[in-house]
């Protein structure tokens, strides 16, 4: 796994994150976020659950893969049980990746996302990650922020 | 879960499938397919993987959410490994399901898949599922055909 082009992603990461933007409250929430090899696949398995710190009800997730491109590029396809799906696309520098949205699309139901933008930042077995997004009419705006340790 | 809309879907279902299209030669495959509540929601996770048949290797993978919506509909979200995204939208009858892409989007170096329509049907501990796909410059055509069963 250490020579996979994404190997400082593997592993299952937990920690805590906070949510904003312009519309809403400001959040908490508990997070577990799993990135798995698929044997024989350069892709990474993708999966993320969020919940509330003091009742652990479930609030996001999301599932999908991770593509390595080239030398330092990376694709990733998203699916979100609020009806979202998104492509990112963006590159991989050292143990950092930077991501930004190529599609957003929601089902008929969904809320009308616009825009989503990623950065993930790993040392050792610490991971930061930020998410900007355009949403509800309001420009690309800071929506998330987590610290997570590997498990 | 028996008062969930889809309860009928929920379980891990395994068999055989095989595969056809245009432009690639028929091929079979070995499947399971998992559908999972998520606590204290609507949204039901689906994570499906396929392999070769006689050397076990990995083929192909999706994950995504199933939305119910209103007394008949449903809504499906989806990301691939091979870099594609869909939306598909449908109804639900008795435990029958038809669902036809609303979006089908895929990253930069992704094939070009343009429609995905998909149907399950559900016979007590049985599943059959049938996939038509255009891509490749080919028009709406049987893809994949499976009979699965709840373990």
């Amino acid at each position: 796994m250490s020579d996979h082009p994404l190997g400082f992603l593997i592993g299952v990461w937990s920690g805590e994150g906070r949510g904003e933007f312009p519309t809403i409250s400001p959040f908490t929430y508990g997070e577990e976020v799993e990135f798995a090899p698929v044997a024989g696949k350069p892709v990474l398995r993708y999966a993320q659950r969020t919940w509330n710190l003091q009742t652990h009800a479930p609030m996001h997730g999301e599932s999908g893969f991770w593509r390595p491109v080239g030398d330092d590029g990376v694709e990733v396809v998203l699916a979100h049980p609020t009806g979202i799906v998104e492509i990112e696309e963006g590159q991989v520098a050292g143990t950092t990746v930077t991501l930004d949205s190529k599609v957003v699309a929601g089902t008929s139901t969904a809320v009308d996302v616009k825009q989503l933008a990623r950065t993930f930042v790993v040392d050792g077995d610490v991971m930061r990650y930020t998410v900007d997004m355009a949403a509800a009419g309001q420009p690309l705006s800071p929506h998330l922020f987590a610290e997570l340790r590997r498990g």
